[in-house]
C-alpha cells in the first residue's frame, strides 16, 4: 500500500479492519500466554503488554469515522465484537449504534445496561433517537423521554407516531429558516452568528410570519448574488415539498428524479414541519433493495452474519413452512395420478421439467410486473395491453420450447404420443404461468401487501400444481 | 385534488401523466372524427381543433421537468409515446434522453435522424454524452465528437475509456477550484463573478499550483466564517477522495457511509481529474438494485413495458434455455430410477418436496452469502465459521422438517420404511443445499462473475439433481 492510497475511503476502511484484526489476534495471544504461565513476575509484564495493546486498539478506534467502526463491528465474530465495543468511548456509542445493521445493533444493545443506553441515546438527534427507539427496552425509552427537553420530546414522539414507510419517520428537524424581506447580507450575518450549519445544508427555508413555507434559498445563490439583494428576489418560490404522511418509497423516487439534496416537509397548511436529506433517502433506497432481496429468499429479517444457529433458523422457518405446504399440495396433485405413473414411469421424469419451465417463465413476467408497479408505470390504461404482450410471449415460448421438448421426449422414449402430450403441456403451462405472473403481484398489491414476499410463493404454488396437473392430466386422458 | 397539493412532487407528476393521457385521448377522438367525416367545411374546423389540442399538449410538456417528461414517455404505449416525443422541443431532447430508461431511450433514438441526434447530444454535459454514446450509432458519435471542442472531446473520450463499473465512467468535470492562499472574501468575489455554480455544489476543491488537491472548502464553512480568514485556515485538509479506476459499487458504499454530496476524484499523483456527485451515486445504487432483480429472474436487460413480443421473448430466452438444460439433467437423474418408481409411484409424488425444500433452504444460505460478499463482510477469518453456522442450521432444519415429513409420509402411505427414507433424504439434501448455497457465490465471485445471475442457476441445478438422487437412491437401496 503506497502513501497516496492512504486517504482513499475503501482502502482506508479495509486497512483499518485488518489492523483491528491483527491487534485482536495479538491480544488473544497475550491472553493465552497469561493463562498458560502463572509465575508472578511474568504476569506483571504481560499484563502491561496486555494493557498497552488494548490502549493502542482503543486509540485506533477513536480515529475512525463512526460508520467505519460500525463496519468493523459487523465484520467481527461475537467475542471480538464485544471486546471492540467495550473499547469504544461511551460518548460515541450512540452515533455508532445508529450506523450498525439492525441485527448487530441488537447484539450490542443486549450488552448495555439501562443507564448506558439512555446516555448513548441522549447524544443523538431527534430523528436518530426515533430510529433507535424500536430496538430499546420500554423502560429505557421512558427514562430517555423524561431526560429530553419538551421540544425534543415532542419531536421524538411525533417521529414515532408516523408509519415506518412514511416521510414523517425519516425527516429531521435541523433546518435553518429565514424571512423573505431581509437582504442576503443580513442572512449571511445571521448564518455567521449561527456558527455552524446542519449537514447537509444546500438551501435555507424561507418562511412567512405564520411559519408557512414560501420558498427556498439555495446556498449557491446566496454566494453568487449581490449581498444587497433581498431574499425574496433571489429565492426559488416553487420548491419541491413533501408531506410527513407521503410514502417513503415514492418520495425517494422524487428525490432521485429531481436530484435533491434536501427538501422541506410541510403540513397540509404549508407550515414547515421538518426536512428530508439525501443521505437518509439513500439509506432508505439501499435498505429497501436489501429487504427485497432478503424477503425474496424468505428471510424475515436481516441476519447477523454470526448469529446463533437457533436464532438464524427461526428467522428462516416461516418461509420453509409455507413452501412445505405448497410443495405438499403439489405432491398431492401428483399423488392423484399415481396410477398413470405406475404404468408409465417416464411421466415422473418429465413432470419436473414442465413445472420448472412454468415457474421460470412466470417469474420473468412477475418481475417485470413488480418493477412496473413499483415505478408507477402500470395504469388502468395499459394493464390489458401488458396481459396481451405476456400471453403473446408465453405462446411464442410455449411453441418453441414445447416443440423442442417434444423432439427430445421422442428421442429419449421413442413414444410419439408422449412427445405430443409433453409439447401441449409445455404450451399450456407457460400460458398459465404468464397469467399467474401477471395477476399475482396485482392481487397482492391490491390486498395491501409487499409483492416481494408473497408474489413469488403464490406463483410457485400455481406453476408447480398446475404444471403437474396439466401434464399428468393430459397424459392420463390421451395415453392411458 | 386540493390547491395545496399541487406543488407536491408525486401528485404533480401523476397528475401530469393523467392530463397528458386525457389530451391524447381527446386528440385520438378528433383524429377519428376527421377520418370519418370528409365534408370540406368540417375538415377545416376539426383540423383547427386538432392543432389547438396539440399546442396545448406541447405547452404542458414544456412546463414539466425533463425527468417528469421521461416518466410520462415510459408510461405511454409506442404510438402515444412517439406523438408526445414529437411535441417535445428539440432543444430538450438531450436532457430527456438522459433521463429515460435504456429500453425506452432505444425506441426514441430509433425515430431520430443523425442530425437531430447530434444536435440533441451537443446540448449535454461531458459525462452525459458519454452515457448516451452507448446507444448512439457509430457515425453519429463520430460526427458528434468532431462538433465538440478539444477539451470536451478529450473528456468524453476519457469517460468512454473507463470501465462501466468504475468511478471514471460516473464522474463529471463541473468542479470549482480555488487556491489555499486567498481569503474567503476573495473566494466569494470569485464565485460572484462565476455567476452560477454546478448542481449540486456543497464544496469547492482547493488545489495547489500543480493542480494537486490539498483540501476541500465546504460552502457551509464559507458562509459562517469571517471573510478575512484564509482558505487554508478554513478548509478541510483530509477529504475523502476516489480514483477514476475505483469500483463504482465500493465507492457508492463509501458515499453512503460518509454521507457525501460531492467528492473529488484524483489520479495516483493526487492531481484533481473530476468529481462525483450524490445524484449520480443514487442513480447507480438504484440501477444496481434493479439489475440484480432483473438478473435474478433471468432478464438479460431492462425491458420496455411495451416492447414487441418478439423482442421481449429474445430477452428472456438465454435464461429459459439454461434452465431447460438443468431441468433435463435432473430429469435424467429421475429417469435412472424409473424401475423403482414403477414399483412405488409414491416416490414420484414425494420427490418434488425433497428437491423443493433443498432449493428454498439453499437459496436462503446463498442470499446471505451474496449480501455478505457485496458488503465486504466476509473475510478469510470468518469463512469457516459461516460454513459451520450454515451446516448447523441445515442439520437443525433437516431434523425438524425431515421428521415432520416422515410423519406426514407415514400418515399418507402407511409405509414406515418409506417414511424413514423420506426423513433421511430431507436431512441429507438440506445439508447438500447448505454447502451448495455457501460455495456457489464464492466460486462465481472467484471466477469474476456477478453472483446475482449465475449463483441461483447453479444452486437450483445442484439441489434439484441431488435432491432427486438422494431420495430415489435411498429408496432404491432400502425399499426395493
Amino acid at each position: 500500500m503506497t502513501e497516496t492510497h492512504d486517504d482513499r475511503a475503501q482502502d482506508h476502511v479495509e486497512y483499518s479492519l485488518k489492523l483491528v484484526l491483527d491487534m485482536i489476534a495479538r491480544q488473544r495471544l497475550v491472553e493465552s500466554l497469561i493463562h498458560k504461565q502463572d509465575m508472578p513476575r511474568h504476569e506483571l509484564i504481560e499484563s502491561l503488554v496486555h494493557k498497552q495493546n488494548l490502549n493502542e486498539l482503543a486509540k485506533k478506534l477513536d480515529e475512525l469515522h463512526p460508520a467505519d467502526v460500525a463496519y468493523i463491528l459487523e465484520a467481527l465474530p461475537p467475542e471480538d465484537r464485544l471486546m471492540v465495543w467495550d473499547l469504544v468511548k461511551a460518548e460515541r456509542d450512540g452515533e455508532i449504534l445508529i450506523e450498525v445493521s439492525d441485527a448487530v445493533r441488537e447484539s450490542l444493545i443486549a450488552t448495555m445496561d439501562n443507564r448506558e443506553l439512555v446516555a448513548a441515546a441522549a447524544t443523538l438527534d431527534t430523528d436518530e433517537i426515533a430510529d433507535l427507539a424500536a430496538d430499546l427496552p420500554k423502560d429505557v425509552i421512558q427514562e430517555l423521554m423524561e431526560s429530553l427537553g419538551a421540544v425534543k420530546r415532542a419531536q421524538v414522539e411525533s417521529s414515532l407516531a408516523y408509519d415506518d414507510d412514511s416521510v414523517g419517520a425519516m425527516m429531521d428537524y435541523d433546518f435553518v429558516t429565514i424571512r423573505a424581506d431581509v437582504t442576503l447580507e443580513t442572512a449571511l450575518r445571521y448564518l455567521r452568528r449561527l456558527g455552524e450549519l446542519p449537514s447537509p445544508t444546500d438551501k435555507l427555508f424561507v418562511i412567512d410570519r405564520d411559519e408557512r413555507l414560501i420558498g427556498t434559498l439555495p446556498l449557491k445563490r446566496m454566494l453568487v448574488h449581490d449581498p444587497e439583494a433581498h431574499v425574496a428576489a433571489v429565492m426559488s418560490d416553487d420548491p419541491v415539498t413533501f408531506h410527513p404522511s407521503d410514502s417513503a418509497s415514492v418520495t425517494a423516487q422524487a428525490f432521485e428524479r429531481y436530484d435533491l439534496v434536501t427538501a422541506p416537509i410541510v403540513d397540509p397548511n404549508d407550515r414547515l414541519v421538518g426536512r428530508l436529506t439525501v443521505d437518509v433517502v439513500m439509506d432508505y433506497i439501499r435498505a429497501e433493495a436489501e429487504e427485497d432481496m432478503l424477503q425474496a429468499a424468505g428471510l424475515r429479517e436481516e441476519e447477523d452474519l454470526f448469529s446463533t444457529v437457533w436464532k438464524a433458523a427461526k428467522n428462516r422457518w416461516l418461509w420453509l413452512a409455507i413452501n412445505l405446504c405448497t410443495a405438499l399440495f403439489a405432491s398431492r396433485v401428483v399423488g392423484a395420478f399415481e396410477g398413470s405413473i405406475e404404468k408409465l414411469a417416464a411421466l415422473a421424469a418429465l413432470m419436473p421439467i414442465v413445472a420448472g419451465m412454468g415457474g421460470n417463465s412466470g417469474s420473468q413476467t412477475l418481475t417485470l410486473m413488480v418493477r412496473g408497479l413499483a415505478l408507477n408505470l402500470i395504469s388502468k390504461e395499459n394493464l390489458k395491453r401488458l396481459l396481451v404482450k405476456e400471453l403473446g410471449i408465453a405462446v411464442l415460448n410455449g411453441l418453441m420450447w414445447g416443440s423442442m421438448m417434444g423432439i427430445i421426449t421422442y428421442l429419449l422414449y421413442g413414444n410419439p404420443h408422449l412427445a405430443l402430450v409433453m409439447s401441449a403441456a409445455m404450451l399450456l403451462s407457460l400460458i398459465v404461468a404468464a397469467v399467474a405472473g401477471y395477476l399475482a403481484p396485482i392481487i397482492i398489491v391490491r390486498l395491501g401487501h409487499d409483492p416481494a414476499f408473497g408474489a413469488h410463493v403464490l406463483l410457485t404454488f400455481i406453476t408447480d400444481s398446475m404444471g403437474f396437473l396439466i401434464f399428468l392430466g393430459l397424459a392420463t386422458i390421451f395415453l392411458m
